[in-house]
């Protein structure tokens, strides 16, 4: 038996004897415990800073003596003076075992330590970035036996962290020898290493110990918005989110308008890939001006979109995305430099991961809600539905996991809505209808009041009233419907059979007003004919697709839902279940992801082993194609009705127990001559 | 034993039985025989020509019979027409076994054919290079299993020709849709395999069969003059060379002038990086349209230069190379993609690797001409000296090989001499001074002819006599002394001292005039006091670089001399051996390599083993560095002199018998003012 001193670290509990003399780092990379280290024990970085326990341990069967490590020395001193160590703590590659101890390393201390997700769900994700930094003293040149810098560099990294095989491109190469002589042959390095291969690159190279922190944007690349989070790669902390519109909206609305421009004008696959990525570089610019970091301090970039937007992203003529058999140039997730994509914002020597694509038509964007909510890894059935311009559909559980797309197209988000605008100060976000008056009273962005409270005017006295957003006009429906106001089939009553005058004539259809400002020179907004019929496609086709997937599993109901994107943040669920937008379930099975796609994208930039994990659970997925199952078509039809529904929800109760309206105008109803704008 | 037919293969003498009906292509590669085929066995390429033999063959044991293989048939009749093929030839994927036989595989249908180089030593490459031609039948995408086009391309290169982990990069993906729908699913890619790591790329692809061709440069880079040789990769022919003068020479003469530029003008590196790369690219495009060939189909670019052309050519600066330690930014070999040398003349997914370097003055070049001379090999003590305008040292056995680059300036190229120029027409390139009457006679570039033969007058009546090249000055030196026109220290004797009014005073020293058209407008062409001082420094710093190697090796003489570079092509070696710029040795051990480092080139253009061989080979030689030796100092004050010499070779005895004259002319001699320009 050894008669060693015993050092016990928690909260791993890993433990283990040492000699008398040894550095805590030493012992916690021993018992392989996570203590943070950039210098390498050299007592630059305070990275291993770790919290000694006296006293009597029972639990450990340890008694710790004052005595226990060695005193306080120097370079701590040194430290607390400069920066300021907390009261107990010591920096571990200092302080070394002179009698049994219990050491605690605190959660900033821990390499890969866990960063909790604000959103419901709690889920943790483990730091363990692709690019990391790493502090070497490198040999001096010696031209008794000359090699380069960079073989030198590359000795170090290989000794003195275990990197084997690193690389580094011309532009790192240039700036290598003057950065090591400024350094006196100490430097830091940010070294990424790829999932895959086992391959490392040197991104950057700073003099003497880098302290600037290091950081990576995880983006999530939408037909209409593309929003950014800048994440800190050492904590994992978002230190700013920002978001912009889509700059290629203007060569199309929906993704199919996009690709039938690029396919009617030569080069304008090329102008859509050159307006993202000015659009992604001005957000990486703003997103850093906003934390006020160094945009060079940017070294990874994640990418989730739907495959539309990721081959224009890459340059890739999204053509063959607009025909069956929908062939994407490649489905597997990318690894390339960020300057192949003309990305100058960032650091020039940036890495960009890039989700895999499920199929021509379900994208790295429903990867990534795949990496965020692990339906397969759910005991319940889980269906998965997240909206945005195109919505993606996940069904499955720990035997299997199913995956679609469903061309919604924009409705969802207000667009090619009369009165539609996109969720901004101004806009109707909610509303609700009196079912005996038919009046209605709504809430408009900016205030936190309904129309009819006190002070509403005075909160909107800026902005107006200016529109409905995408949340606004499925609440409208939904409250229209159950307000008597529209039949099953989606008609909207006139002023006789509805008994208010808000219902007025529009040519052969009827509109519903909401709000009339017209004669103060303002909007005039109403729910029209028009808007009804393409909230109905858009639910139709979420619904059929969703039922698709039901029936390729076999299962009339799922266990559980998920809502995920604009659903969970904007969409009321009970208006959703209304329409008909998602299958019934009860309403405690039903929990909202937030932004499961931009999740996703913050997971594959914080732990690297979560990209080889989604690339497993992609190849794994069934796909299946809506374009090409004559069943989607049924489904689709069959949904496009507004039932009466039986009571899903007891707080509905009041209003769907009204009776149903059925009104039959004989004019001609525009939807006869409307199909889905979405392939061939 | 079995009954299946026997086929022998020559000239490999491989064999094997194989049933009735096996192709030919198939029973090769199953026996390993190198037999060519880019289509697979589709019978479109034609590459596997084979030609049966028929009879009796003792050697072999076996008697072939009229029918041993399967009748002519349509695919071979087809290719006959369309392109004909040479009597005797069957294809060999289509031609199929039906009893005995000999098959002979002509050199043309072999995968790693041989090529003689057409130098001396005759030394064969085997043709494998890094970018190979591959031609694929890819699978249509499926909507029930989807795919993207890349992953099938992936999947058809691994099953068809067991090739792994292929990359492309955005460029190609973006060209990878259209062309596999015009190529209707076959297509022909360009895969470059690095020689380390087990990644290939996918240069290009072309739709079907391409028959273009595919080509590589290699390319010597000097401090003077920039060579490149257009190769053709399947075959090894050079199907042009080419070369133009380093626009850096407007930068600096020479290395350390260029260093100098750098270190003083900010930015100077960097314009001179620009410089060498837009005249790679002039260079590249203009031997394209020489060979007649598309720019495009150059995938591959090798190079081989001294540390300061590596560096600037990389856009690194240089300016750690003209100081103590002579520190190299990175001595390995590289492999990168040439746009990342702005190289835009050629293919855009070009892949240049460049070798390594050996120390901080002993440049890929010296690799190249260590590939190329291989040292290492022989069981002789080999010298090899190449001269440009810095000269590169090897000496080695199959023992032990050491390396040394020696400063000798552009003095052997004609520059910094005072009537001197380049070697183009009106060069005075040979010269002969006559022992008795001091006349000379010489002949210039343009003519072959001697300046007193008839028709020399109208050979140059163009160009005119303009200046005396590197071989001329050399040659001029030499003459002088063995005419007794220099003393032993290398003072020119005045008209009195030698008897010849063509000494003429100039100064306080004197020179020798060679020609002199002034009267007629025309030049003066005379060797100064300057130029002989210029060839002493220059001679003598080769010369101490080689005696540094021998005592290093602890030798005071060598088995053979290989002469390298400018030597082996203009410089008399006999001249060179009287000057003292090379150790003796018996003429018939001195060999000529002609442009060694642009073989060396070559053959890692043509050949990949050979890449990972010479980087071996340089981590094993040892290097000297000529700058920190107190001895090379030594050898360099003790070769100033043109000691009168013992007999080298016979044919000299007649001069050097004369009797050695010593000029003391009392005058200060430049000579001592002067300091080598290299190196603080």
């Amino acid at each position: 038996m050894t008669s060693d001193p015993l050092v016990v670290f928690t909260p791993s509990g890993k433990r283990g004897h040492f000699p008398v003399g040894t550095p805590i780092l030493t012992a916690a990379r021993q018992l392989g415990v996570d203590l943070d280290s950039v210098c390498g024990g050299r007592g630059i970085c305070s990275k291993c800073q770790i919290t000694p326990s006296y006293g009597e341990f029972p639990k450990h069967g340890v008694t710790v003596k004052e005595d226990a490590l060695s005193e306080w020395n120097a370079v701590e001193q040194r430290y607390d003076e400069k920066r300021g160590l907390k009261p107990g703590r010591r920096l571990g590659c200092q302080a070394t075992v002179q009698g049994d101890v219990v050491i605690d390393v605190p959660p900033e201390s821990q390499v890969h330590r866990q960063v909790v997700r604000k959103a419901a769900t709690a889920r943790a994700i483990t730091m363990d970035p692709a690019t990391r930094l790493y502090f070497v003293v490198v040999e001096e040149p010696d031209m008794h036996s000359p090699t380069g810098d960079l073989e030198r560099l590359e000795r170090a990294l290989r000794q003195q962290w275990d990197i084997e095989a690193v690389r580094a491109d011309l532009s790192l190469l240039s700036k290598l020898q003057p950065t090591l002589r400024k350094g006196k042959w100490e430097v830091t390095v940010a070294v990424h290493k790829d999932h895959t291969d086992r391959v490392a690159q040197i991104v950057e190279i700073w003099p003497g110990l880098h302290e600037g922190g290091l950081y990576g944007l995880a983006i999530d690349l939408g037909s209409t918005t593309i929003a950014a989070h800048l994440t800190d790669l050492e904590t994992g902390e978002v230190k700013a989110s920002s978001g912009l519109m889509n700059p290629q909206i203007r060569f199309g609305e929906d993704l199919m308008s996009r690709v039938s421009y690029a396919m009617m004008n030569p080069g304008g696959d090329k102008e859509m890939t050159q307006a993202v990525r000015e659009a992604i570089n001005d957000l990486a610019t703003a997103i850093a001006a906003e934390a006020g970091i160094d945009p060079e301090l940017i070294v990874e970039t994640v990418f989730v979109c739907n495959p539309v937007m990721h081959h224009l992203l890459l340059g890739l003529d999204p053509v063959e995305l607009g025909q069956a058999p929908f062939a994407l140039a490649t489905s597997e997730s990318l690894s390339l430099p960020a300057r192949e994509m003309d990305l100058t914002a960032i650091n020039p020597r940036a890495q960009v991961y890039i989700l895999p694509c499920i199929a021509g038509h379900v994208g790295a964007d429903c990867a990534a809600v795949a990496l965020s909510e692990e339906p397969g890894k759910s005991e319940d059935l889980v269906l998965i539905v997240d909206v945005g311009t195109n919505a993606e559909i996940l069904l499955g559980n720990t035997s299997r996991v199913l995956a679609c797309s469903s061309p919604t197209g924009p409705a969802f988000e207000g667009a090619q809505i009369s009165s539609g605008q996109r969720a901004a100060p101004g806009a109707i976000e909610r509303i609700e209808i009196d079912p005996v008056t038919k009046e209605p009273r709504f809430r408009v962005i900016g205030s936190d009041k309904w129309s009819d409270e006190e002070g509403f005017e005075a909160d909107i006295a800026t902005t107006g009233i200016t529109g409905i957003c995408g949340s606004g006009i499925i609440e409208a429906v939904a409250e229209m419907r159950m307000a008597g106001l529209l039949d099953e089939s989606g008609l909207i009553g006139s002023a006789e059979q509805t008994g208010t005058s808000r219902c007025i004539a529009e040519g052969r259809t009827n509109a519903y007003l909401i709000h009339d400002a017209s004669a103060e020179g303002g909007p005039r907004i109403t729910v029209t004919q028009g808007d009804i019929r393409a909230i109905q496609l858009a639910k139709s086709a979420l619904y059929a697709g969703a039922r698709l997937l039901m029936d390729e599993m076999g299962v009339d109901k799922v266990d559980r839902i998920v809502l995920a994107g604009a659903f969970g943040a904007h969409i009321s669920t009970k208006h959703a279940m209304v329409l008909g937008m998602i299958p019934d379930a009860p309403l405690d099975k039903v929990s909202s992801a937030g932004n499961a796609a931009g999740t996703g994208a913050r997971i594959a930039l914080c732990n690297i082993a979560s990209r080889s994990e989604i690339e497993r659970v992609v190849r794994e997925i069934t796909k299946v194609e809506t374009a090409i199952e004559p069943k989607f078509q049924e489904h689709f039809v069959a949904a496009n009705a507004i039932p009466h529904k039986t009571d899903p929800f007891p707080e509905l109760a009041k209003v769907v127990t009204l009776p149903s309206p059925s009104f039959n105008t004989g004019g001609d109803d525009e939807n006869s001559g409307r199909r889905r704008r979405r392939r061939a």
